[in-house]
């Protein structure tokens, strides 16, 4: 902490949101002596290792697998991984990554299919100490341990690595799906300055099975988008066409990964501010002197534009929200020239005022742009008294709108809730299900700062990102939600930490917008996911009934009943599905 | 202090606001013994006093004429003042004024042009410790003497009075204009529940000359008006028909002072909030997401059309303001759908292009509302680099506007001002003030904080309010402005101090509206100025040498050398000067 502190300070201070080119902070954490890296049979070393593994970046890597070959395998259209390790004994200047194309022969999968990175370094903490979980304020960053962990794939080209450092190398392959099957080729070279040239072979056997393109995926993903967070983190105007830019490709790496939903806020916000940059409405609400309402959606419809036309997701259009934590329901007000807020609770005249003039208006306005069947109503979790008065407000005044929730399960009022994401760990009795399927009802379930595992805090173990997808397709949800993935802290660059709640719950897309091994294995989870899904309709048409039963079985090790077993091994259930899906 | 504050919590907690009965504070000033009191010959007594005295609370009244008879003079159409006092050696219940018709044979001056008022106390503080006048900040109180001041005028029609007080009692007669001329009869009566009624003969002699209506007075009167201090205290909605109900009446007390000059703000915090309740814009500026600018006039419209159509005040509307003392300049954005600022000095680009667009604009719409001849871009003192710049961007983008000042005197820009308020003690050379009539130009003074005297604070001798009026006569200029009339400070019929300033700068009218022993006596001042410029024409139309000379005899105890005799004695100039006018 003292050494990040002094990053921060004084005449060291830190470039403010680096995009390019940036320092790590550094940890107290052990670290391996010279005399253990004096043992090194050369200066600099170069070994294929694992994406299950999080390397140190001050100790020698162990566990790596010795040989200096891979294999990956893949459908065509899929996306796979790998991970290497570089560790030296001297300082490296400039290290830089390349590969070719791949080669069959005269087939080739191009070079512009290969993504190489560097991981870096962030500043992680922990679980809470009772190891139950992330939940909770964390201003006193004293109170929870602090180290470097290796979780974000940078895209600067180049690199110096200090001596007596491991730099881990992560390598994608997104095969294009008019690749021919078979055995492709390549290597991976890494050099540096007055450094010779490293490789190390790979091979992509690629099947004969075809993964259809993300936007075509079935799961349903919802990770939650925060445009606020872009437009802070880049300093650029709200809503500007500079924000968009900014946007574009950290939406575009969301949509690759089959997300279809849009988030929107229509108040300000509406989760009481949670966020580093909190939500603030998408919809303007001038109350004129003469008391009538005038409604703005120039922002709303440009983000919504956007995100369906030149991100492409056609998916849900998620408006957060009518019963936020606070309710207070913000509007300019002529009269005095400043933003008012409305304090109602669900339930009062003026909360079923607000909210049903603008409803109504909504409606009109959606109805007009041709989004009226897309567009929900969300909400939290809240009393539920007040969420059958929200439902309430919204059959009078908008039957139109689909209503949405993210929170405990309830009876009461589920077959409102076109879509319904429940916690982690609670269950839709089985003939809720097929009642919500029968009525075209999208189920799924999320996860947050609850989880010990699965999780996607930074020093979450990579194969927990797969394996909470899997645990959606083993218990039958349509999907899985995710509150946050671009709600970036201050410097999310460098320290993933968060004034609450476990570092990196609140995003796996770094600014770059640059991915993360979380997010990574979070795609190798929804793609293997999606192959399920066409193997088991195969197998099912083909009455393959033992693929089918040994499907279930896999499956099994991601029910909720072997969480603790998954806690303890994540990777070996993950990559023995992994590995049998490209079997079959 | 500490009663004031037991009063203000625990179980004693005094009504918020009040516009009805309530209780003054206390002090702990002190106070004439039983013994003193038991000297009474009577256990109640009531005497023509003077209108010049604040009468203490707490102490037998001294100085009193001792006879029970009060003859008054007045020009047909004018309002004269005089002051009863009484005081009590025991407890009054139900205390209550009336006054019949005068009567002078059949001739009347009805019931109705009579006002009775109850003295009240308010709290009020002193000078600065070295006499030199009230400015600075005052937030902790127990720095300054407190003490109770007679001021206030009250409209509630009974009141209690306690043992051992004094109770001072107001009286006013507005002369019909159509009077004839002639001695009127009438008397005060007192009485209370179990008292036998007292009563106090008066008269009034009407003289044959006319004072004209206020609204046809030529002497310039600017008193800011605060229409955001009313909303707060009444507890109505900003510009809503309660508001403007509760403004009405206060706004026509003004109006019958000869104030023509409407306050209007068009921005927010044009003087960075230096009030209880700080002015915001009465225009609307929205910035649309394409960066173009929208004007909403709803307000400033409603509020100029009241105070011209309802209330009468046909003269300037001063607009406050370009050059604000905090440069930060707000709209609301759609962006970001909150209200933002532009953060600007005079000479950036910035500047002129926020203020530059919108003068275009406003032109225009003063153009379609035909007041376009009446209205004023109004500054305060500020550097002169940035007064030449607002002035330049206003010559640039609405040359139409008047330019009005109230600040020292410059020479470099005068001729610019249509309107110039200059601070007491400076004085426009004798060719400019000439100048300045020729062009049609305005030039007052005005008084604030700064002056020991001649001053309005609720402590100032009643005199000194009609000593700032004859002293622009007296000095030439075409009338007088102060910054406040209707500021109230937290509480202001109890508590005439404010966290800054001495007591009493920020108001002489009080709500309900309520006069004050000071805006009576400033009248009595304007109405002399009137009386004095009516003279003055006629003695010149005659060649009454002999009496101009006369004239400029008393007006010169009022001119700016008078002031250390001024201050120590301003009755006696003010009276013989009143008697004068009354004679010719």
């Amino acid at each position: 902490m003292i050494v990040s502190l002094a990053l921060m300070t004084g005449t060291g201070v830190a470039q403010q949101n680096p995009l390019g080119a940036f320092e790590e902070l550094t940890d107290t954490k052990p670290r391996d002596g010279k005399e253990v890296w004096d043992k090194m049979p050369a200066p600099v070393q170069l070994e294929w290792g694992s994406t299950d593994v999080r390397y140190k970046k001050w100790n020698v890597p162990s566990g790596l697998s010795g040989t200096h070959s891979l294999r990956l395998t893949a459908w065509k259209g899929e996306r796979v991984n790998a991970q290497a390790v570089l560790w030296t004994r001297k300082d490296l200047k400039n290290l830089r990554l390349s590969v070719g194309e791949l080669k069959k022969g005269k087939d080739v999968i191009p070079a512009s299919a290969v993504r190489t990175h560097f991981v870096r370094y962030v500043m992680t903490d922990e679980l809470n100490k009772d190891g139950q979980g992330g939940c909770g304020h964390r201003e006193d960053k004293t109170q929870w341990d602090s180290s470097l962990v290796a979780d974000m794939l940078d895209i600067n080209k180049t690199l110096d690595v200090k001596a007596l450092c491991a730099q881990p190398i992560w390598l994608n392959v997104w095969v294009p799906a008019e690749t021919q099957a078979g055995v492709y080729r390549a290597k991976l070279t890494v050099s540096a300055d007055g450094m010779e040239a490293l490789t190390l072979p790979f091979e992509v056997k690629v099947t004969n099975r075809l993964l259809p393109a993300p936007q075509a995926w079935k799961f349903d993903l919802d990770l939650w988008q925060n445009p606020y967070a872009v437009a802070r983190y880049y300093q650029v105007p709200l809503w500007s066409e500079a924000h968009f830019d900014a946007m574009r490709p950290v939406m575009k790496m969301l949509a690759d990964a089959g997300q279809k939903a849009i988030t929107a806020s229509i108040m300000h916000k509406p989760w009481n501010g949670q966020t580093q940059d909190h939500f603030d409405s998408m919809i303007t609400r001038i109350k004129r002197l003469d008391g009538t309402w005038e409604f703005g959606y120039v922002v709303f419809d440009k983000w919504v534009e956007f995100m369906t036309e030149e991100v492409g997701m056609h998916g849900l259009i998620n408006c957060y929200t009518m019963i936020p934590w606070a309710l207070a329901f913000d509007y300019y007000d002529e009269a005095t020239n400043r933003v008012q807020f409305v304090y109602a609770k669900p339930g009062d005249d003026a909360y079923a005022e607000y909210w049903g003039v603008f409803l109504k208006d909504f409606v009109r306005h959606l109805r007009e742009k041709g989004w009226l069947e897309r567009t929900t109503i969300s909400m939290d979790e809240r009393p539920m008294e007040a969420m059958r008065e929200a439902i309430r407000v919204v059959r009078a005044s908008a039957p139109e709108l689909k209503i949405t929730l993210a929170g405990n399960y309830h009876s009461e009022i589920e077959s409102d809730l076109y879509y319904y994401s429940i916690a982690f760990g609670q269950k839709f009795p089985a003939e809720v299900k097929k009642a919500r399927e029968a009525r075209g009802q999208v189920s799924t379930y999320y996860t947050c700062c609850s989880e010990a595992f699965p999780n996607t805090f930074t020093f979450s173990r990579p194969a927990e990102a797969a394996w909470t997808i899997l645990h959606a397709v083993a218990e039958g949800y349509d999907g899985y939600l995710r509150w946050a993935v671009n709600s970036w802290p201050v410097d999310p660059l460098r320290d993933s930490r968060f004034r609450t709640w476990a570092a990196g719950d609140t995003y796996s897309i770094y600014p770059g917008p640059r991915s993360s091994i979380r997010f990574e294995r979070l795609i190798e989870g929804l793609q293997d996911a999606e192959k399920i899904r066409i193997l088991r309709e195969e197998f099912a048409a083909k009455g393959a009934k033992g693929k089918l039963r040994r499907m279930d079985e896999f499956l099994s090790h991601f029910k909720l009943e072997a969480v603790p077993e998954g806690r303890k091994n994540p990777e070996e259930p993950v990559s023995e599905l992994h590995e049998a899906l490209n079997r079959w």
